[in-house]
């Protein structure tokens, strides 16, 4: 079970047995007004900045959402893909709830993208699929249909095998859909933890597909929500998770998932965890932790 | 599933809908000269306070091993353990490879102890389970046998399920004994996390048992031990383990186990979670982390 998502010159394996892979969530004007007025004014500076300061934390992909109210969405999403293009080689999510948009972002795309996303309400399978098909895309698809979010895990599960199925009546292998399990805040649902974990433990082993999630739901409305979210994060990776949306800026998560990577024994000879803990003078390249000892060896 | 301990004032329930428990593994003079030492001279004022110290941050149980060479472990074991009685509730792990020791530690334990441990080999099984049933403990199986400890997870997890079904010919109910799947060092064996979370899961799921585990040797080796052990704990309690022998002195663990307490919806209502991340003004106890909001509501 393989994802493969491409750029004109880079390609990203999702898999269990591949390093996790971080999807940068920084590129989305929803809740950040200066970027949302910047993208609505043809400015893309800021755009520019956050996918190379997501890119140079470890983002091996980038979501690229263009949601502004009153904007021309279709256009800004297509402008703002090209000029990711243009600054980075990682492959992009391409974000969007309105379809003309998806299709306008498809259109300009170099490579193989990621849709973002499609649920199971029968009138966005049937208008958000052909489109993947048609450029031979990888869509993610979101565990929610006609009724809303289901708050018992087997209908949520239902629904991801029932978009998995819609998804290969199309003629999409079913490696290209991701399933998102929809995670929800745990401080509302004392179960949020086990429901989010059974479900994606049963992508991986039932429906045998990758899955994905917004990994900082889960602590919404609770303190100190950086250990939370880092320690959701490993604890689904333990489970089958593949990959998330997330922010490869705090060190919390970067740190969560170098190590889950190395649990789940896709860090090879832990050399990416040794080297980015070399000591200081040795040149460490992230900080935090105690060093009892230092890297013996070099990547590369 | 519960496994119950006790001391003479305090019941402790280890299981997978109860908080985590912490069984503090401080009183151990295995690569401790100056306790060794003092343990020998019939001086415990270094067990004292490790004890108090490691239930102030958070110990639900504590280890007790008077493991010293060529000193008379028996009587240096049961005084440790009437010692530590003394001075705290909480209940204990006997922990020696020594039956003799056990026999005496059993003799003074008041309460219901845990006995740590019993393997797989013959001469184990049939040694050490007579004890615990006459005493009424449970115990701490180790998945390793006569053999040595297999690389093969499906070998521990069969030696797992002789150690259970020996206890039970045995007269010792399944919920008192406690598999300890031997957690074997990543840098050396790549796949050491999938193995330990795999059996872990049987435990829970098929022999229908609780786990416990030494949650430091998965990093043995490995720079920045202190996130590793830490996630490797919240991961391994997502798949079911129910204990660990560890020390709750280091801010990385206890912070894991609380994350995972809330994640595996085991603190009610997050308030334990809450209470320990109050605004420092409001007198949070645990530092550490963002605090975006303060906690509402104290427990009790």
């Amino acid at each position: 079970m393989e994802t493969v998502i491409s750029s004109k010159t880079k390609t990203v394996k999702i898999g269990y047995d591949h390093p996790f892979v971080m999807i940068g969530e920084r590129i989305n004007p929803t809740g950040r007004k200066l970027l949302a007025r910047e993208m609505a004014d043809d400015n893309y500076d800021r755009v520019v900045k956050d996918a190379l300061a997501q890119v140079e934390a470890g983002a091996q992909m980038l979501d690229v959402n263009a949601g502004i109210p009153l904007a021309d969405e279709p256009a800004i999403l297509a402008k703002a893909i090209k000029i990711v293009q243009g600054v980075t080689d990682v492959p992009i999510s391409i974000d969007s709830s309105i379809v003309e948009a998806l299709a306008r972002g498809l259109e300009v795309y170099e490579g193989k993208p990621l849709v973002n996303s499609v649920t199971g309400e029968e009138e966005r399978l049937e208008s958000v699929l052909p489109l993947v098909k048609k450029y031979n895309a990888a869509v993610i698809g979101i565990s929610n249909d006609e009724t809303g979010i289901s708050e018992d895990p087997d209908v949520r599960f239902a629904v991801a095998k029932k978009i998995v199925e819609r998804a290969m009546d199309h003629g999409i292998p079913r490696e290209d859909v991701i399933i998102d399990p929809l995670v929800m805040p745990i401080g509302a649902m004392r179960y949020a933890g086990r429901q989010a974990f059974a479900i994606i433990h049963r992508c991986l082993s039932e429906l045998k597909v990758n899955t994905t999630c917004g990994a900082s739901n889960i602590s919404f409305g609770l303190p100190a929500r950086g250990p939370l979210n880092a320690h959701f994060l490993s604890m689904a990776i333990s489970n089958g998770l593949t990959s998330a949306i997330t922010n490869p800026i705090e060190h919390e998560i970067r740190q969560a998932v170098l190590v889950a990577d190395v649990m789940m024994g896709n860090d090879e000879n832990c050399l990416t965890w040794i080297k980015k803990n070399r000591k200081p003078e040795e040149g460490a390249e992230d900080g935090g932790g105690r060093q009892r000892r230092s890297g013996r060896r070099r990547r590369g």
